[in-house]
């Protein structure tokens, strides 16, 4: 039996895109004598569709693309992942099911049973899960199919009372299929290869995983699909591309198959930032982007991640300095531009911070300047940044990072502005690494001494990050514990971390909820990114 | 036996204030002979605490909280919503908990078995669903406590599977009492006695209903707890205030309370709005704001009601012009701050989006005036109260309406920013609605031009809002079946609405999806507001 993988892109919403896709897919499959070809979960509508779940106009084009498909599964059958209404009133209205189409017709209906509803999960928000278990019949085969979450329930505190692979084994299936829309971390992909061998381990069949490519705004998938042999084999489709892969059930543990090895963290990190800036812009319609460059280290990495995204042609650095912007800052980002070979343009902003000052004196007669004069840089950059969106059309990109977005160490409506971020899910140390890694494998596009610098937002003489903020190497681990782990301060001090520091760090964490209430969506790359994957009420009082 | 609600206003994560008040309530009602007191659901650390329940520590003080109110429980009992433990490993490690606190003791937990998990809430994020049902025996009476969902599955498409009061009527309970965290929208309240009354009637015993009062951000509780007879008979506690009513069970049903009358739409959302600005100062710490004043309604009706929750001596109302900017706008935002006894400041725009054209020249050249010119106004006022605000410490409060942030009538970093939005579940015809109930019931703050004029942004000689949009009557009609009822294109077309227009409008409101992720929280008045209860992904193209 010849079984095909399809790892592909989908868009969420775009019924005729997918669906022209998954038809094309399976036309070629069926070219190549394939028997059955797997796409990933809720492939018809794209993942996540999130509320337009709720929309039965929404629900109508998912059948009507399923009744379009299921037309071509004549010689071949397929299984895709689309909602399917649930057919009496109790309950939810939806089930996230996978359709198996066979013979011109949707034959069976395979729902999921464990719907993950955590950090970036909402599935119990539109779905019912599933309570009847039955493998599919096929060609004198058995498969057990599953969706996703349906396989994760391993571990010594399950989420779940259940699993699916328990009831369904019991028909003795000859192999398993579980589609999947699983997003990147770094180092989800090592989770998800250990938890499909313990499967194949434990169940003693092979098991076929098919997940989604491509970027949906912050959520990025990685595809990553793969064959798990009871043996241990793991067959990996190519991370970041789409790719449909043909498996010959009787052949797919021969030994032939070179070892699994999970790739460097930052070779993942970048691609996944350069899927995700590149996905964002086609599947929205754009081509050119502009950001600011200030000369310091985030800017000078999201400008060379922009760059190998979308093209040098089609990359906009702005300089936009002030009187506190050292001369070394606009030097250094000049140097890079031309390394990167686009163009730049530099808009000094000291005439309007001057203006706004002016207009404003009556009102700060008394006032030492402070804050207010800082963020005015910050905003009126801003400002213009967006006036240069608006006018040419190209489309902002932040350049904020992790560390500095938990403290709330960024101006709102200045420097925290942009369509999307690219680095709001990297810490400082780790932009660092990543930038490091950018050198070493691009042609060094970033100057040494932008790496090298001691970090400052220059918005005021001689000001430096660490006047105000412990070094990045331990801010950086107390966010992580705090944020990544969940760890309280007591926690967090029990590990060798100075107190008042860990009080004041996680204050600010908590304090500065407003400002990420009103941050772009970030390109999510870790297991706890900022955004819809991490939810604080704003007014809240804890630790703060 | 005498029955006391304690409805009150908690704190997210503020344990030491949340614990002090529940103690004070129950060393009162002992006082007054109480035999029993309940306290609405998870009011222990407030609702909603989100993903603070995802921390080991923020449950640690949740659990010593209930040991220190536990203490005070002697002569008297109490029941008090709290998140608890999982016992067992499989399952989410949290129930949603009601605790049976007597004898200085938690004598019984009882688990939420419903969890809501749409619109603003994500309960099953959180907990594991209860599936063992019993009732309290207490001095001789049997209670059938349930926490609030767990009644409201009474629909033709009920939402969930099971009624966890039919498990408990077959012990023969005495009464019920529900304790519930049920936020305000100006038509729940109405569904609520229709809720508690039908539960009444079809279990033949007295309903005992508790809610929280008081906002947390965004999400704003009336309270309106009450009691519900099977013979019809509903006895309110008030909306929007603390209160601790005392009910003796044998006289509940003497026909001496007055037949309950719903107040009337703006009645309530006049006080909804007040109560959410002044808890969102008075939770965050924050006494003065700020807001632009530019003389149309929107800012005249927050104006109003900023005054209203915060005192005149506490509002500073900013004028913004430019030279678009209408004399009438200007007099007329003078003589509502004259009507109100504010102060007012006036700050001229025109040498700051001078300065801006002057330096972004080069970059502009060839380059009609346009959008880019018009945001340039808007970001620059908002720069400029954004500047105040950090200068003078006052927050800054955002004045846009449900209709605009809809279509994206709004300024990104512009007109949209503020600490939060006050307007922003309204759409404009209910603005007009709600600018005629204030004028209506306090003696006429809104100057009747800035009522009658024809609304617009003022951002070019002569614009108004016409120009680009249908009138705000049909607009409006487009949005609601969209927003609210979550109707698609085909059923809003054979509403009698013109196709094309209907297409334009779901477009813009898809395309403008992220701006709305950068939006400040808005307050909640309707049943699907813009914000967490609301969730769209970006680049989703579906109708757009």
């Amino acid at each position: 039996m010849k079984i095909a993988l399809a790892q592909l892109d989908y868009h969420v919403g775009n019924f005729e895109k997918n669906t022209s896709k998954i038809i094309h897919a399976i036309s070629e499959a069926k070219k190549d004598g394939v028997d059955i070809i797997a796409f990933a979960e809720l492939a018809i509508c794209g993942y996540p569709a999130w509320d337009f779940l709720e929309f039965d106009d929404f629900i109508n084009r998912c059948e009507a693309s399923i009744r379009e498909i299921a037309v071509h599964c004549i010689g071949i059958a397929a299984i895709i992942g689309g909602p399917s209404r649930n057919p009496v009133p109790e309950g939810k209205n939806l089930y996230n099911t996978a359709f198996f189409l066979n013979n011109g017709n949707v034959e069976k209906l395979i729902h999921k049973t464990l719907l993950p509803t955590y950090d970036v999960f909402d599935e119990y928000r539109y779905f019912e899960p599933n309570t009847a278990f039955a493998c599919v019949d096929y060609k004198g085969k058995k498969i057990a199919v599953t969706i996703c979450e349906d396989l994760w329930n391993l571990d010594d505190d399950p989420m779940y009372t259940i699993n699916p692979m328990d009831y369904l084994i019991k028909e003795k299936p000859d192999f398993a299929i579980n589609i999947a829309a699983s997003p990147f971390s770094y180092t989800h992909d090592a989770s998800r290869v250990n938890v499909l061998s313990r499967n194949a381990a434990k169940y003693n069949i092979p098991f076929f995983y098919v997940n989604h490519t491509g970027a949906q705004t912050e959520l990025i998938f990685d595809g990553a699909s793969m064959v798990a042999h009871p043996d241990g084999t793991i067959i990996k489709l190519p991370v970041f591309e789409e790719k449909i892969s043909i498996f010959n059930l009787d052949e797919i543990c021969t030994g032939k198959y070179p070892e699994y090895t999970a790739p460097q963290k930052y070779a993942l990190i970048t691609s996944a930032l350069v899927e995700g800036i590149r996905d964002y812009f086609h599947k929205m319609g754009f081509k050119k982007a502009v950001l600011g460059l200030s000369g310091g280290i985030d800017s000078a990495v999201v400008f060379a991640l922009a760059v190998k995204a979308l093209g040098k042609e089609n990359v906009l650095p702005v300089l936009l300095p002030s009187p506190y912007t050292s001369d070394a800052s606009n030097l250094e980002a000049i140097e890079m531009a031309k390394r990167l070979g686009t163009d730049h343009k530099i808009i000094s902003i000291a005439s309007i911070t001057s203006s706004y000052e002016s207009v404003l004196k009556p009102l700060f007669e008394g006032f030492e300047p402070g804050l207010a004069e800082e963020n005015l840089q910050a905003r009126s950059r801003g400002t213009l940044l967006m006036a240069l969106s608006n006018k040419l059309g190209y489309i902002l990109i932040n350049t904020s990072n992790k560390s500095e977005i938990a403290v709330g160490y960024s101006t709102l409506y200045g420097d925290s502005i942009g369509a999307f971020s690219v680095l709001g899910d990297l810490y400082k140390t780790e932009v660092y690494e990543l930038a490091n890694y950018i050198n070493a494998t691009e042609n060094n596009p970033i100057p040494e001494f932008i790496i090298t610098r001691p970090p400052s937002a220059e918005l005021r003489p001689g000001q430096k990050d660490s006047d105000s903020l412990p070094p990045y190497k331990i801010l950086d681990e107390i966010l992580f514990e705090y944020i990544e782990n969940r760890k309280g301060p007591k926690e967090i001090i029990a590990q060798g971390h100075e107190e008042e520091t860990v009080q004041r760090i996680l204050k600010l964490v908590n304090a500065s909820e407003y400002k990420r209430f009103q941050a772009p969506p970030i390109l999510r790359v870790s297991e706890k990114a900022f955004g819809v994957g991490r939810r604080l009420p704003i007014v809240a009082k804890y630790l703060s």
